[in-house]
């Protein structure tokens, strides 16, 4: 069997031959960046051949490296298979960058409901008067003698009791005793909130006494693996079910590292967390459950389920107390999911009464509307241009990544991530670098660079050289080679644009769809909530220059932060919240836009960079 | 490693050098028998090393075994460590007889009540205009929003509702849907009862449309290996939490195979057995469980529980439906188990208004009087006399066991199961040997033989031979070694009647403190109820000869089979009867006899035989 070294990780694996490369890196446990799934498109997996055979470029290779590059040994890792003993460097990646994760957000004002509830007891010693059982003996103490027991807690409570002089503290899950603890336990309850998107996973640690939060942790989602989109997971997780519990096992254990990270930052062990709540689409929903999510890809996009579901923590592997529920929250619609319900509890939007937009651009875009007591919501494929995906040198919001550029005195600015050498541009980055060059005039509204052959009086003549033919048409060089991190030009294209357009078109399309259902027109906004990491980054002047939001004063339109979240960490918080997100899934009406002719029309007119500033 | 072979069964292991041989038996899956868990005291675990050295007998060796059996290579298994490599000769044990096992009892009358529901559904095909998801649909469908589902079944319900044209069979228990099946499958419900007993384990296969059962089968407790009464078993599982694991692994595997050979019998698919009720003394239902049990043994006697528990059947890894409820019947009192339960469902116990005591003699006995609307339990520690354990000879009733012995026309006859040469001595022979010799003027009312030098005119000239001077008395020839399948004498010894002196004695005063607790006369008694296979088979006569049972007219006196087992198999047909058991912990007085000082008065009393013929 082939040997495969990884370097500078210095991990080495044994492979069956014929393995492919990228998919060998997974098993050793690195992740190698990739957003199609293996498939060659995307160019982003590149790894080096420092030792072993040479061989012949794939086209895909050829596509997206240098010859210069080529010859150095710089390959694909999922064009590759490895035939003989080889070892790989693999440039390190840079994680996901969480640039503003606080403690902060969404739970401060909460009153502390949690739905695990401690009572400390001291029992009465059995005698041959007194035979009373174990349980029976701690159930007539607490008083509530309907209880149940966990098989688990009851198999060690005559052990526990006796080596405790029967004062044991027991913690109660609604109907049920999840837990018997040593002693007076009862000021330790906590619960995890997860936010699990489909780039990012989150999780939060909560005091669930106060409703305060105690750490945060993050992760990228090793899904990503097998497609950076909610598609390409659908499509392996259908194959076969060995791949569906595969990419439920990755999310299970990202998981797990995130909790094991917040219990060593806070010292809570791991038994005293009793609760956890998630949100994600309804893809990551149904993988997180193991739960077949073939039927989401096709029309009609069909979920397994829409309710909450509650499972317990030993039946999905997750490492809290054993006993502990997982609520996953409810879905909506195939593509409106509890993400999206964590944004509605996050901007109070089944309870406000003025009418209210919230849009949550992640790897896809999913809209609310809140409008005469009616919730209604859609989502819309603005594809992951936003999340870099797509784009030439499209990247996540990491160190390095271009996320504003500005257009003043004649001149483009631009800024990175962490002030470092631009590696690529991140979203914010893509609508500024559009607008700026919009308001250069070197970009037409119909998203055609111009041409400078035949316009040279437009482009002035700083921007002769930057302004140049590229593949499928012109592109424009935001960072020269000699001041780049990569040692190339980082540059934005034609195709780039026309992904933005894409994008854009399809978010603004579905916001006035919602306000057409809803009799209303976009002035009769009283807010437009931007939720996401992206909505805190993104200039609402750039976003209205694109025609991204339709034309409205830039103080009604809000950044609200990760508010699915949020959503997840109120709905842990307070029991109460959890009920509010029980119900939403019969309460929001959800649109389907991919068979309505009204919404390819306006999406088809809303392509254009038509500046909305007022 | 000594490698072991095992001859006839020709098995083969490698053990660590000075394994104990009895424990390596255990782990090659042979059964050895044994009464007294390894401690060299019942001197049953005899096997013969017919290949490797000779080694010195132990003291618990030559204790049981003959100067010419140690000679030609017999052992006792638990007094052997393996230090080399040997091959052993295992005598062929003789199963526990079932000797009149029947698909009849209990449950001839009942009304079929079953806990599980189920509903054939054909469903509307999701479309764009219908987006409802999978789960959603099937709860509209069968109009009942509120189930629950198990995530097992969701996972692939998509796929399964999609190849079946979306006609699918939903098995619903309260308020969970446990099972979803492709196609009209509402006509399968089935359950299994069990009665896990000290020393065997039985159980049925009912059709719960019909109530009515479908099979029977049973096997030998395989915590045998550990010793046959119940408190060696407590001390095994209390040294060690692996100890605990290692006894209920041997009865959960028991009861697996008895479920594959019902299953077998009536070729019911696994996963349609959505049921199954137990029942078992306290300390056989603590280990199903795998709850500590160590606080049963030393006084006051306390169980974890008492309450019915129920488990789901993938949580104790019973191979039925994985959702199927486990329900082990409620214990009264440490040594009043749910076996007691199920004779009390059975009789009818908890809802006649007769005076009735029923007697349920296994390797414990345990006693029920229910009189002017009370119910009263207890139990005595009447020793496993009866099961044929601490008997000289004794046996389980199996074939050639003794099981009846008369004496008449100055002739002691008798007869062994299955009609081959005797083996040894059941529990009915134990009791009407007894009798034949109290009646024959061989033993004294005190429980002694006569002392036939002292008293030779009171031996007649045919039992001259048989009545002879044995080790600590006594003994009478029942069967000479030429006549006899072991080729020795089998006989009955002092310290034989000794022993059933303390048994009988036991049970009688036992049912007499309940009589007096409920202030009643024996003589106020409309029946006595003999649970059991020992009641079965037990001959009014001999009991009532040694005094065993109170002076009552012999048709007072009625055998009831297995009640146990039929309250099981009630319990599981019937949920209203389920309920019934449910609340028996509450209204079941337990009476604690070790304490009583009236208790020790008339057990002292009771040992006597007496004879309370009328």
């Amino acid at each position: 069997m082939p040997k495969i070294k990884f370097t500078p990780q210095n991990k080495e694996i044994d492979v069956e031959a014929g393995a492919n490369l990228l998919k060998a890196a997974d098993q050793a446990g690195l992740y190698i960046e990739g957003d199609c799934g293996g498939r060659g498109t995307c160019g982003k997996c590149r790894v080096k051949i420092t030792d072993g055979g040479k061989i012949e470029p794939t086209t895909a290779e050829k596509k997206h490296i240098s010859s210069n590059d080529l010859e150095s040994g710089w390959v694909l890792a999922c064009q590759r298979s490895v035939d003989q003993d080889i070892v790989i460097e693999v440039p390190i990646q840079k994680d996901a960058h969480l640039r503003k994760t606080t403690l902060a957000g969404g739970v401060e004002d909460l009153t502390a409901e949690p739905m695990v509830e401690k009572a400390a007891v001291k029992l009465s010693r059995p005698s041959v008067k007194d035979q009373t059982a174990d349980l029976e003996r701690l159930l007539d103490h607490l008083e509530k003698p309907e209880l149940t027991i966990e098989l688990r807690e009851l198999s060690h409570l005559p052990a526990l009791l006796r080596n405790n002089s029967f004062a044991v503290t027991a913690a109660m899950a609604g109907s049920r005793i999840i837990s018997i603890e040593p002693g007076d336990t009862s000021d330790q309850i906590y619960g995890v909130a997860f936010d699990i998107g489909t780039t990012t996973i989150m999780g939060s640690l909560l005091d669930l006494k106060t409703a305060s939060v105690q750490a945060v942790a993050a992760t990228t989602n090793p899904q990503n693996a097998y497609g950076a989109d909610v598609i390409s997971r659908i499509t392996h997780a259908s194959e076969s079910k060995e791949n569906l519990k595969q990419l439920q096992d990755k999310v299970i254990e990202a998981a797990n590292n995130i909790i094991k990270d917040l219990l060593k930052q806070t010292r809570v062990a791991r038994d005293r967390v009793y609760e956890v709540t998630a949100v994600g689409n309804t893809t990551m929903s149904h993988l997180f459950m193991g739960v077949d999510p073939t039927y989401l890809a096709p029309a009609p996009f069909v979920p397994a389920y829409s309710r909450v579901l509650e499972v317990e923590a030993s039946e999905l592997g997750l490492k809290v107390n054993p006993a502990a529920m997982i609520t996953f929250l409810p879905n909506i619609a195939g593509y409106v999911g509890s993400d999206t319900v964590g944004v509605i509890l996050a901007a109070d939007m089944d309870q406000r009464k003025d009418n209210c937009a919230a849009i949550d651009i992640g790897t896809n875009g999913e809209l609310v509307l809140a409008a005469n007591g009616r919730l209604m919501a859609c989502s819309t494929a603005a594809g992951p241009a936003f999340e870099g995906a797509q784009i030439k040198h499209g990247m996540r919001a990491a160190a390095g990544a271009i996320e504003s550029v500005d257009y003043t005195d004649g001149e483009i600015k631009l800024s990175t991530i962490d002030d470092v050498p631009a590696c690529g541009i991140c979203g914010s980055g893509l609508i500024d670098a559009a607008a700026a060059l919009l308001d250069a005039g070197l970009v037409e509204p119909s998203g055609r660079f111009i041409n400078p052959v035949e316009n040279p009086e437009k482009v002035p003549n700083h921007f002769k050289d930057r302004l140049r033919s590229g593949i499928g048409g012109y592109e424009f060089v935001l960072v020269a080679a000699k001041d780049s991190d990569t040692g190339d030009d980082i540059v934005l294209s034609q195709g780039d644009l026309r992904e933005l357009q894409l994008a854009k078109g399809a978010i603004y399309a579905g916001l006035m769809i919602l306000l057409k259902e809803a009799g209303l027109n976009e002035e009769d906004l009283d807010q437009i909530l931007l939720a996401g990491a992206f909505g805190n980054y993104v200039r609402k002047e750039s976003a209205l220059t694109i025609g991204l939001l339709p034309q409205l004063p830039a103080e009604k339109i809000i950044a609200i932060g990760n508010a699915a979240g949020d959503g997840s960490r109120m709905a842990l918080a307070s029991k109460t919240i959890r009920e509010r997100a029980r119900a939403l899934p019969h309460r929001v009406e959800h649109l389907e836009l991919s068979t309505r002719t009204d919404f390819q029309d306006i999406f088809i007119d809303a392509m254009a960079f038509k500046d909305s500033r007022g």
